[in-house]
C-alpha cells in the first residue's frame, strides 16, 4: 500500500510542521505532541486526503481539515482515556497517567480548539459547508461517547441501540473524513453526500470488525489481548448477537459467566465456546462484508475517478481486514 | 439598569429556546442545562450585544455568536471546576459533584462544540473574521488557565507573568466579545480592533477587581467568603504586589503567614494587616482605574454611536465597581 503509506507520511509531516513540541506553555502542547506522536494510523485524514484524490488531483485544501479530524480523533481518544479510566494506550502511557487528569483534560481541551482552527482555514468557498459537517459530527461524537458510558449501566443493550451508538461514536467521523475530503476535492453537494454516506457503512464495519478482532484476530498482529472484551465484560456486537440468539438456558450460561467467572483465561475461553455453537463470528463476519459492501456500492455511485476509488476501496478493505 | 438588564433577559431566553432539558441523551446535556442556568450574569454576551449596539441597532446577527461566547465560558467553568477540584459554584454543587467527572469532562465537550456551532451560524460575509477571532481566544483561555495551574507550582509570580495569565484566562475572552460583537453591528475592522483593545482593558480591570473583592468586598453582595483567596494561598495581584513592595523581613512574615498559619479566620485578617502598612488596596484600586479608563479612552475613540457607548461603559463601571 504505497499510495495510502505516502499520505500517511504527508500527514505526518503537517503534525511535525504544527510544532507542538515548541510551543509554549510547554505543560499545555507536551501531551499534545506526545498523543499525536504515538504512532496512529492516520486512517482518518488518509481518507480524507483519497476522497479529495477522488475529485482532484490537488490536495493542498484537503490537508487543514484532514489534521482537523486527526486532532479531533486524538482528542476524542485523550479524553475518553481519562473517562475509561485506560492505562495503556497503543503500547505507551495515557496522558492522564503520564501527567495527569487535568493536564489530560486541558491539553484535550486544547486539541478540540486547534482541530476548529484547522477546519477555519478551509478555502472560504467550501468554509460554511465543512463547518457545517464537522460541527454537527463533533456533536454526535460526543453523544456515541455518552451513549457508550449508559451502555456500561444497563442490563441488556439490544443490536439497534448498539449500531446507533457505534455509528455516533465512530463511524460519523469516518463518514465526515468521506464528506469534507470529497468537498475539498470539488465534489458536488450530492456527489459529497454519497460519499458521507460510503463512510457511514466503512465506520460501522470498521467498528463491527474491531470487536470481531478482539475476540478472533491474531493476537501479535492486533496487538491486544484476545478477549479483552470479554473480560471487561464490554457489551459488544458479539455479546449482544449471542444473547439475541441464545435460548433462555444458554443465555443465563453466558450471564452467569460474564457476571462470575473470576479467571479471565477460562472466562474468554468459555464464553467462546458458547460463541461457536450460536455461529457468531460467521454472524458478525457476515454484518461487516454487509456494511463493506453497501460501502463500496454508494461509493461507486458518487462519481469522481473509478482508479482513485478503488485504491480508497483497497484502504478500507485493508483496514476492514476483509478477505473474500 | 434597565436596558442590561433588557439584554441579559434576551440572552437567558436564547438559552432557553436551545432546550438543552429536552435534548437526548439526557445524560449528556442535562449538565450543560444545569451549568447554564446557574443563574449566572451573563457578562460576556451582553457586551457583545452592547458592542453591536455601538454600530447598529439590529442584534439578531450578533445573537448566535454571543451565546457561544456564554457557551464557551460555561465550558471553561465547567472543566476549571473540575481541575481546580471546587465543590461549589454561584451556590450550587458544580457539575463533577453533582453527578461526577467523566460527565463533567463530557457535558463540557459538548458545550465546547455547541459554542463553535453557533459561532458558525454568524452571517456569511463575517464568518470568517469572527471564527478567526473566536479560535485563536479559545486557544489563549486554555493556555491562560495552564499557565494558572503552573503558578500553583512556583514559589513566587512575578507581576508580568501574572498580568499576562489574566490577560489570556480573562480578558480575551471579554476582548473577543467586543470585537466580535462590533463586527456583527457592521464596525470596520480598525473599528473592532479598537473594540478589542477596550475589551482587553475592561478585563483586566475585571479580574483585578475580582481579586481586590475576595478581600475587601461585601461578603453579602460578593457572596463569597472574605479572604477566601488568601486561606488558599492564591497568587493574587494583592499577595504578588504585596511581596514586591515589601522589605525582606516583612516579606518573611508574609510567607509566614501563608504558609504555617492554620487558622483561616487569624491568616486573613494578620495578612490583611500587613496588605494596609503596605497600602496594597489603594495600589490595585489605582491599577484597576487606570485599566477602566485606558479601556473608556480606547472605546471613545473607536467610533460607533456615542450614547450606546456610555451605556457600554455603564455597565463596565458597574461590574468594575468604580465609585468614583
Amino acid at each position: 500500500m504505497l499510495y495510502t503509506d505516502e499520505l500517511r507520511e504527508i500527514i505526518d509531516r503537517e503534525v511535525e510542521k504544527m510544532n507542538f513540541a515548541g510551543r509554549r506553555p510547554a505543560e499545555l502542547y507536551t501531551p499534545v505532541n506526545y498523543i499525536l506522536s504515538n504512532g496512529g494510523k492516520r486512517i482518518r485524514p488518509v481518507i480524507a486526503l483519497m476522497a479529495c484524490r477522488v475529485f482532484s488531483d490537488d490536495i493542498t485544501h484537503c490537508l487543514g481539515p484532514a489534521m482537523a479530524i486527526e486532532l479531533f480523533h486524538n482528542f476524542t481518544l485523550l479524553h475518553d482515556d481519562i473517562m475509561d479510566n485506560a492505562d495503556m494506550r497503543r503500547g505507551k502511557l495515557t496522558v492522564h497517567k503520564k501527567w495527569d487528569e487535568k493536564t489530560a483534560i486541558l491539553s484535550g481541551d486544547a486539541m478540540v480548539v486547534l482541530a476548529f482552527d484547522l477546519i477555519s482555514s478551509s478555502r472560504s468557498d467550501i468554509l460554511k459547508p465543512i463547518l457545517n459537517i464537522f460541527n454537527k459530527t463533533a456533536l454526535q461524537v460526543c453523544e456515541g461517547q455518552q451513549l457508550d458510558m449508559n451502555f456500561e449501566q444497563l442490563a441488556e443493550v439490544d443490536e439497534p441501540a448498539y449500531m446507533e451508538m457505534i455509528k455516533l461514536k465512530t463511524s460519523v467521523l469516518i463518514a465526515a473524513a468521506m464528506q469534507i475530503g470529497a468537498l475539498a476535492g470539488g465534489a458536488t453537494e450530492r456527489q459529497s453526500e454519497l460519499m458521507y454516506r460510503s463512510g457511514l457503512n466503512m465506520g460501522l464495519a470498521f467498528q463491527l470488525q474491531d470487536d470481531l478482532l478482539d475476540l478472533y484476530g491474531n493476537v501479535e498482529e492486533f496487538g491486544k489481548t484476545s478477549g479483552g472484551d470479554i473480560i471487561m465484560n464490554k457489551k459488544t456486537i458479539l455479546l449482544i448477537r449471542a444473547l439475541e440468539k441464545a435460548d433462555s438456558q444458554t443465555a443465563a450460561q453466558i450471564k452467569d459467566l460474564m457476571e462470575n467467572e473470576k479467571d479471565p483465561g477460562k472466562k474468554v475461553q468459555e464464553v467462546k465456546k458458547v460463541f461457536t455453537l450460536l455461529d457468531i463470528e460467521k454472524d458478525i463476519r457476515e454484518k461487516v462484508s454487509g456494511y463493506f459492501k453497501e460501502a463500496l456500492e454508494v461509493l461507486d455511485a458518487s462519481g469522481g475517478n473509478p482508479e482513485r476509488k478503488k485504491e480508497l476501496a483497497a484502504l478500507v478493505e485493508k483496514v476492514a481486514g476483509r478477505t473474500s
